[in-house]
């Protein structure tokens, strides 16, 4: 075989043909490397771009000049069609689709609106719309202490910073129309001087303190959920000053909250019908997370809920926070191999599944509530009630604790399943030992359920005067638009 | 830099140096072709060895003989220490672990023995040795008909070949005790002329007929776990003839297979405490398989409880079939890349979530049981007891159904908290319609549960006389022993 010298002895254009090949192939690579080595310095640039972003910086917009990506991302979570279309979140009236919640709820603010929200976008807006609420026409008036405020806006650090933590919660929601604004954003969980993620509310440090886990010393993957745990767990207001509290002392689960509730002999409101003293579940979202295969293989919410995108140069975390079924490419299938009709069919099974049998509590619960109407007024007494109501307190925040819970029934759905049996169990000891007390006071039929088929029906029921709350509203819209909102 | 030429001309002795070391290089890659080729080979002739197995041949040794590795890892099933260790199901006495079941299944042959089986080695010796079969002292005595048989042993395959199938179910189990004598084996799922899986009972063929499915045109990894479903399923006996039959006509759940009962009016027993006709579930193995995670990516049985192994130079299944858990390195890690203890803690998770569920859920049915004895003792008619006989039936079957199914718990664990969660509803809607017929009868207070807390206090409730039946099974076995065993 000839050697290229032999080659270039018999044609010496050869020579010159090798060379030319050979620049051009070195010059392409070195435009590879070139471009290589602009996107990383790009990427780095980005990473530690300086900024002057003041602390309690509010406005999405002062953050989006120095981080577009995430800014122009996270305003998508304003269009509501994308999360309609595959988990159907966009503003549900839940009250229509299940008229039972109106009676479960009854004497309690729920019972009167409840619809599914629709994201940090509108975190401000749908408190201000929304009938629980009330309709405060001056500052102090309403039903809503100002912790309501504290998971939908960046304004809330401020005013905490101005009036210290506990003298906030002790005002009113109302107190704050004028000057908290901003729904949910980026100042939540960064740190304008790092950009590093952060802990901004109180209650969950202390929580964690009370646990004896300092927070201060998580992970970058442990923040990646723990920001998202400073409003998506459980939670109550404690005392007269309404002040912010976790009950996580005994643990995160249905029994251990249950435990601690019981322990302090809290409860949210007395319910009118069966007067158990009820409790009231708060998205217990981190808690149940906590219990499923996915936060056990060390996933956070971000690897789901805000997976990384790669534009030009940069791969960066989506702000678009949305549900991982919206982009099933980006999320489910970094790990799994499945098709995403398969995927999606996976995540409905369960979901159906567990709504089904959480349905079935709900319609338990509903009868326990009139049985121990009926009970009262045949003159049972209160001690024989009183085991009685403890059975409706706890059947129903089992209950609550899934139904209330974002996703709960695919984060942890052996845990939900767990939690709506013991449920249903304790609803109807309940109705069992109510056929008892009623039957010894000559009570053995059946009592009646009137017709809550739809929400107006069930809300007839228990005294809900919607026309007269949706008013009132309404001129509180009106005044809040120009007093208030600008 | 001098080339290679150069370095000769210079030292002429290291021409042979490179000369010697590429000689040797070359033999070395010789050899491991040769090994290669040769474990190929092996391989090759190991899957088509000419055997001269005769149809319906039930000695796993005579099989043994030609496929030693199968053979050899199968009789490594005897070895059930390797079961207690990691699942606990070396023959533990169930009634003893769970005296709630006596009361469940009295007047139910289970309700005198049931222990955990130890698996297909002993599957003739524990029938033999049960309670459940009676002491019949000859042919064509007993309670039990020849159909028990029919996932015994391959010998079974003979007699119905030389009898005709429904001809064998006629006859009683106590017929074949010198026919049927080899354990399950190789001849329940091999076809010996092509060593081909192959389905050898006929109940499975004809259920997938009666859903419209052509069994015979199975892929083979789905005959990996057909070959299993011949047994490992929910089934009854029909009519007199006790014909098996696999209850699919409506579908696999728990709740089509219920429907599939209540339409033909099917009953397994009448229970003597509540006069409920009941449905015995049996070991629905293969049907809440296919409800979970793993039938639905495609698994087989065979890919968890009989994993690759290497020897030699072959590569082939292990017939030691075993819980995934006794070697996880070959089953579960073949995909999940967690730790031993992380994989072991998240089955046993699962199993004790659902275990304390069901026992509340057993707990519930022995007081419906007791409860509907009282009514019926204080004249409650037959009408009215019936719907509730009806919700006994069906929370009964249930639990069983979540009970008996091997692995279930594992396999599907949120259609089994389902079906759990279904049936504390129905065990306690029943007790409720109890209460109410009760109260109409005067009665308002407690009924008294006998004391149940071993299983021969609860066999004693139930008039179950223990030593009588262990002598009558002992002058059994003498004569199993001398006139039929050898």
């Amino acid at each position: 075989m000839p050697t290229i010298n032999d080659l270039i002895r018999q044609k010496p254009w050869m020579g010159w043909v090798i060379f030319f090949v050979t620049m051009v192939g070195t010059f392409l690579l070195g435009l590879l490397a070139s471009s290589i080595m602009e996107r990383r310095a790009e990427a780095v640039i980005a990473a530690k771009v300086k900024n002057d972003i003041q602390p309690f910086e509010g406005r999405w917009e002062e953050w989006g000049k120095y981080y577009p990506r995430e800014y122009q991302t996270y305003i998508k979570t304003s269009d509501t069609t994308f999360h309609s279309k595959f988990n159907s979140s966009a503003k549900i009236d839940m009250l229509e689709k299940e008229p039972e919640m109106v009676i479960l709820w009854a004497g309690y603010p729920f019972s009167k609106d409840y619809k599914q929200g629709r994201g940090h976008y509108y975190a401000v807006e749908d408190v201000i719309k929304s009938l629980r609420i009330g309709a405060p026409m001056k500052a102090g008036e309403g039903p809503m202490p100002a912790t309501c405020w504290t998971c939908k806006s960046p304004d809330v650090q401020k005013q905490m910073n101005k009036l210290g933590i506990s003298q906030f919660y002790e005002k009113k929601l109302s107190d704050f129309l004028g000057e908290i604004k901003n729904p949910i954003g980026c100042a939540d969980c960064h740190d304008p001087a790092t950009m590093n993620l952060q802990i901004t509310r109180p209650a969950l440090i202390e929580a964690f303190q009370q646990m004896g886990i300092d927070i201060t010393k998580a992970t970058h993957q442990e923040m990646r959920s723990l920001v998202c745990a400073q409003c998506h767990v459980e939670y109550y207001f404690k005392g007269q000053g309404k002040y912010l509290v976790f009950p996580w002392k005994n643990g995160m689960t249905v029994d251990s909250i249950e435990k601690y509730y019981d322990e302090i002999e809290f409860s949210d409101w007395v319910h009118p019908l069966s007067k158990a003293k009820m409790l009231k579940a708060q998205h217990p979202d981190y808690e149940l997370y906590t219990m499923g295969i996915h936060a056990q293989r060390g996933l956070s919410c971000a690897d789901c809920h805000m997976p990384y995108v790669n534009e030009g140069g940069q791969k960066f975390t989506s702000h678009h926070i949305v549900s991982p079924l919206a982009q099933i490419n980006r999320t489910c299938q970094v790990c799994h191999r499945e098709s995403e009709e398969e995927l999606r069919r996976n995540v409905y099974e369960r979901q159906e599944k567990i709504n089904l049998e959480r349905h079935k509590l709900a319609q338990l619960l509903v009868r326990a509530h009139f049985e121990a109407k009926v009970a009262w007024e045949k003159g049972v007494s209160e001690k024989e009630m009183e085991p009685i109501l403890i059975n409706i307190r706890h059947a129903q925040w089992r209950w609550d604790f899934a139904a209330a819970s974002h996703g709960a029934s695919f984060h942890a759905p052996l845990e939900v399943m767990r939690i709506i049996s013991t449920g249903i169990n304790k609803a109807q000891e309940a109705r069992l030992q109510l056929a008892k007390v009623l039957a010894r006071k000559g009570f053995t039929g059946e009592v009646q359920i009137p017709d809550i088929s739809t929400k107006e029906k069930a809300q007839k029921v228990i005294g809900i005067e919607l026309t007269k709350l949706e008013k009132e509203k309404n001129a509180f819209l009106q005044k809040y638009k120009t007093d208030w909102q600008n």
